[in-house]
């Protein structure tokens, strides 16, 4: 079996020999400059590495593996339009790079390549009828978490459960893909691979919260971002929309306007936000709901019908994902 | 046999029936939006005439004629964000009336849509298989289109191959697929559903030049459209180009510069254009290549294995689209 540094490396050369040279160059090109850019490529890695428990010939996974990549740079691509966003990897982003117009093409001949890639993956016909479709599902999902997420900019007061509902959607039901995915090429039982949707589900709602937890009360060296960004930004996060939901009705308001005050300081925003924070606990909250999802992340997983020792990357790579040592 | 009207009418009923009512609101209302707005619903009807030739039965086509329909007005709603177009079918485009994210998430997702609906057409997967790769093929061949599109506007010069090679891809694939998807859900032969590829190929380049030349020199009643639109807004169309091709060396410099002179009054401006497109008769060799193209058309045409008199209504809708009357 593969470690993940072995899968990373294995699917960036494929990654080098997919660089598209066709013409009009104006449209490839941005394809090429946002796949290249450096980054984890947890979703690849993850499928592969779900796909390796069943087969060593992981080449065959390849193809499939390389859509899910591209869509998810397809949804970045237009993401990064549509939130204003100059900088994606500290480059700038391909509507800053190039301009707009290229920006919204390219991304649609990504997504239109993601199915190419898909389509071109093997010649068992159930299988790919499979996979096209919960990659379809997966994909309209997606554009409904990433409306949600706009939509909610503009609303003063958002239920948790709404919150939630979005980061399923918008970053969650890809992971849960991916790892079913993985399941799906390497053959699978229906059962084992749903308990990988699952399992990939929670993972990712518990690596989006964990992504808000770290942002306000993490370590700036290993989170990889300036702490306070969030609250700075005015962010609507779990942190914040559980301290509305747990603060008195009295103190309600001087909590939007604290949250939404771009006349203090940085440095005294960030730690007046916090001391309201720390008031209501939020962050054990945040805490404890991490741990309930990874509790169910690990019941799906003691559910597989896998002989545990095949499963070490799976474990290695939910820990990494949530930053855990156990 | 379906009369067109009768075709349209059960499309439109089919339309009718696909009308989006999901959450989140934001992101489905635009997409019935363009699809329920009035239109010639050319694409569908054509793919349903087809279908009809071989089966009686074109309620199983519908799926993949809506989706054809639905990649077509994905199409537009991304086009008209890049084109900066404030209107469409007389009334204000998706991001003029909602905005520019809400235009290209729900662009996006109409893109998957258009997926999902072949995917659900049939249980016939050698079919569907053949249907997607079709699709995924044509759908990559639409924006590397508008690509060469939006290239030509930052150019002085366009060769006329590059021209045809444009509007075949940017208009005229769509069409061949469209004829080409009715064939193969009717279980045409391989050798006609090639025939109407080809056949719609060289009927969707003769619309497109035949819409260049009516922007001239057509009846504003009949083509619906003000003449010398093109003319005024500098569009680089078959006539320019083929007068740039023709016009000698000398008296190039004039034509791009009256071409491109936005100082004139519009009537001084159409007037004097035409005045030198007559003078080159670019109006002839406009009316040479359409003659040439549907000729073209119809020997794919004649070349069909299918009785003549099964053909009728192929033969009505391609006279109607390049407004012949033979």
């Amino acid at each position: 079996m593969y470690s993940f540094e072995e899968l990373k490396s294995i699917f960036l050369d494929y990654v080098q020999k997919q660089k598209l040279t066709d013409e009009p160059l104006n449209l490839y090109t941005p394809v090429n400059y946002l796949m290249e850019m450096k980054g984890k490529r947890i979703r690849p890695v993850a499928c592969l590495i779900v796909a390796n428990i069943f087969t060593d010939d992981i080449q065959k996974a390849l193809p499939v593996v390389y859509s899910i990549e591209m869509f998810h740079n397809f949804t970045l691509m237009h993401d990064d339009i549509m939130d204003n966003a100059d900088i994606r990897r500290a480059q700038p982003t391909v509507h800053i790079k190039y301009n707009i117009n290229r920006a919204i093409l390219s991304g649609d001949l990504m997504m239109i390549m993601s199915y190419k890639h898909i389509l071109n993956c093997c010649d068992d016909l159930i299988l790919k009828n499979k996979l096209l479709k919960l990659f379809t599902d997966t994909a309209i999902e997606v554009c409904e978490g990433q409306q949600y997420d706009m939509d909610f900019e503009d609303k003063e007061e958002i239920a948790l459960s709404d919150y939630l509902l979005m980061i399923k959607l918008k970053t969650a039901v890809l992971l849960a893909s991916t790892f079913k995915t993985g399941a799906m090429i390497g053959g699978a039982s229906d059962d084992d691979a749903d308990h990988f949707y699952k399992l990939g589900l929670n993972l990712g709602i518990a690596f989006q919260i964990q992504d808000d937890l770290l942002d306000t009360y993490g370590n700036s060296e290993v989170f990889g971002k300036k702490i306070g960004g969030d609250i700075i930004q005015n962010k609507k996060t779990f942190l914040y929309l559980k301290a509305l939901e747990l603060v008195g009705e009295d103190k309600k308001t001087q909590l939007i306007s604290l949250y939404n005050d771009n006349s203090l300081t940085e440095k005294d925003k960030i730690e007046k936000v916090k001391i309201l924070f720390n008031s209501l606990d939020v962050k054990k909250h945040a805490e404890a709901l991490i741990e309930e999802l990874m509790e169910n992340a690990f019941d799906h997983f003691h559910a597989l019908s896998i002989p545990e020792e095949k499963l070490k990357e799976v474990k290695s790579l939910m820990n990494y994902l949530l930053k855990r040592k156990i």
